[in-house]
C-alpha cells in the first residue's frame, strides 16, 4: 500500500516531517522574481516561473532530508494555467527526486464527480479505451462533509492504484471548532468523522499496519489529537499547524503512536521562509530551508 | 451585488434554472469525439477538445433560455492542463454570451490559502503591483467544514469584487446525512451551518434583498429544504439533484420564497444527455438540450 511507501521513506530518512510547498509570491526571493519577470513579464507566467525556480531550489535542498512534500494547490491555481503547469512540473520533479507527494486539494464531491476528482490525481482517466494519468500523485487531502459518497471513489482508487488520502478531521485553524467541535451527547463531530475514517480505511491496511485513509489533525489542538490518536489507531495523521501557526514539538507528540510512527508533521512557511527569519541573504534560501528542515527533524526525533 | 445580477438574469429569462456543464466523456456525442481524436489524438488534448465542442454547442443552444451555467471543475481537472484550458475557454464563452457563471469547485481552506483560492476565481492576484485575474467567474461553491476562517476570505472578495458564493449546507447525495443530519438537541448540523451562512452573508445583502452568501440545498431532501428556506430567508439556494438524481418540481418548490425567487435549480445530465434519452440522432444534441431546458423552465414556472 501507498502508506507503506510513506512509512518506508519516513524510516529511511528518520524524519516524520513533510515540507509544504505553498509558494506565496512574497515568500519567493526577490532576485528570483526579478529574473522571471525580466524573462516572462510581470504577469501570471512570470510569477509562476519564479515559483518554479523557488520550488526547484527547495526540492534540491530538501530531498535527502525530508521524506515527503505537500504542494498546496491553491497557490498554483491562483496563477491560472501557468500556475497549474508549474504545479505539474513541481510534482514531477519531486517524484524524480524520490519524494512522496501529498497534493493538498481538499476536494469533495459525490458520485461520478468524486470519481472524476480521484481520476485526476490518484487514478486513471479512460479516453475511449486509452488510459491517461493527468496529474498523478501519491496522496491527496479530501473533505468529509458529504459523507461516504464523497470518499468511497477515492478509497476505491487507493486500493486499485496503490494510493492514499488524508481526510480532514480536526483542522488547525481558530474557527475549526464551529462545526468540528459541536457536541452530540458525549461525542464531538470530529470524533464522528474519526469513526468514519476508520470505517473508510478498514479494507486498506498495509504491511506497516496503517491504512490508506489518513486524517488531518491540527498541531494546534493537542488535547483533541490525544483523543483522536486512540480513536484512529491505524490512520496516519497529517499534522498542519506546526511552527508558524503556533504548534510545537510537545504539541505534536500526541499525534504519534508508541511505535514512533503514525504522524507526519507539516511545515510550510517555517522551511520556505527560513532565510527571512534568519535575515540571511536571499540567495541562501535553499541552504536556510535545509538547515530548518534538519532542525525540525531533530526536534521531532527528540520527542519520539 | 452579484446576486442582484443573478436575480436580474433569472427575471429576464423567467427561468430559475441553471445548466450544469459536467461533460463526462460518454455524454459527448461520438461524432464530436471522433473528430477531436482525429485532429488531436485519443489523449487528454483530444478529449478536452471534444468537450469544448460539446460545451460550445450547448451554450449556443441554451444562452437565451437559461440565466446561468455551472461548470463542474472535476470534469475539467480530470483532463489535466488541457482540461483546465477548456474550462477557461468555456467560462469565457459563457460570459460572452451573457450567462452568469457559477464555478462548482467546492474549495475549502484557511487563512492565506483560502485567500489564494478566492483570488483564483473571485478576486485578483497581485504580482508585485500588477493585478491579474486568473479565472474570473461570478460565483463559486465552497465547503463550510473549516468554519468562518475558510469562508471569510471569499466573503471579503464578494464585497470587493461584486461576486457571490454558495456554501454546502444540505447536499443531495444519499450519505449526506452521515454528518449533516447529526442531531444536537433539537437542531441538526445542517441547521447550524445555515445559521453560519446567515451570519457570513449579513453584510452582503443586495438590492434584491438577497445576500452574496447562498446555500447548496439538495432537491432530494424537500422536507429539509422547507426548514432551511425559513432559516436562511436572504440566501439564494443552489439546488442540485433535480431530474437524474430523483428530485422533481414539487420537491424543489420548497426551496423558493413566496416571491418566486430565492432558488436556482441545477440540471446537468438531464440537459446535456437529452439527446440520449430521446434516442435522437447525436447531431441534434444541442437542439434536444434546448428543448429539455425549455421543458424544465416551464415545469419550474408552473409550480411558482
Amino acid at each position: 500500500m501507498s502508506v507503506d511507501k510513506l512509512v518506508a521513506k519516513i524510516k529511511d530518512k528518520s524524519n516524520p516531517s513533510i515540507a509544504g510547498l505553498d509558494p506565496k509570491i512574497d515568500y519567493v526571493p526577490m532576485y528570483l522574481r526579478e529574473k522571471a519577470y525580466a524573462e516572462f513579464g510581470k504577469n501570471l507566467k512570470g510569477a509562476s516561473e519564479a515559483i518554479w525556480q523557488f520550488n526547484k531550489g527547495l526540492i534540491d535542498a530538501l530531498y535527502d532530508v525530508v521524506p515527503a512534500v505537500k504542494p498546496q494547490s491553491a497557490f498554483y491555481e491562483m496563477y491560472g494555467l501557468c500556475g497549474e503547469e508549474v504545479l505539474a512540473r513541481t510534482i514531477e520533479y519531486a517524484k524524480e527526486k524520490g519524494l512522496y507527494v501529498v497534493l493538498d486539494v481538499k476536494r469533495n464531491d459525490i458520485g461520478s464527480t468524486a470519481e472524476a476528482y480521484s481520476a485526476a490525481y490518484l487514478g486513471k482517466v479512460d479516453i475511449d479505451g486509452v488510459e491517461a494519468e493527468p496529474l498523478p500523485v501519491d496522496c491527496v487531502t479530501v473533505n468529509p462533509y458529504l459523507g461516504t459518497d464523497g470518499i468511497a471513489p477515492f478509497v476505491k482508487d487507493c486500493k486499485k492504484y496503490d494510493k492514499a488520502i488524508f481526510a480532514l478531521v480536526k483542522t488547525s485553524n481558530p474557527s475549526s471548532g464551529e462545526l468540528q467541535d459541536i457536541k452530540i451527547g458525549d461525542e464531538k463531530i470530529y470524533e464522528k468523522v474519526a469513526a468514519l475514517v476508520n470505517k473508510w480505511g478498514e479494507e486498506t491496511i498495509g504491511e506497516s499496519g496503517y491504512s490508506a485513509v489518513g486524517a488531518v489533525v491540527g498541531a494546534t489542538y493537542p488535547e483533541q489529537a490525544k483523543v483522536l490518536r486512540k480513536l484512529m489507531p491505524k490512520s496516519y495523521f497529517l499534522v498542519p499547524g506546526y511552527g508558524a501557526q503556533g504548534g510545537n514539538a510537545s504539541d505534536v507528540k500526541f499525534s504519534f503512536n508508541d511505535d514512533g510512527l503514525g504522524a507526519i508533521v507539516n511545515s510550510s512557511r517555517g522551511i520556505m521562509c527560513a532565510y527571512k527569519k534568519e535575515n540571511a541573504p536571499e540567495e541562501s534560501f535553499a541552504e536556510c530551508a535545509r538547515k530548518e528542515a534538519i532542525r525540525m527533524k531533530e526536534e521531532l526525533c527528540s520527542i519520539l
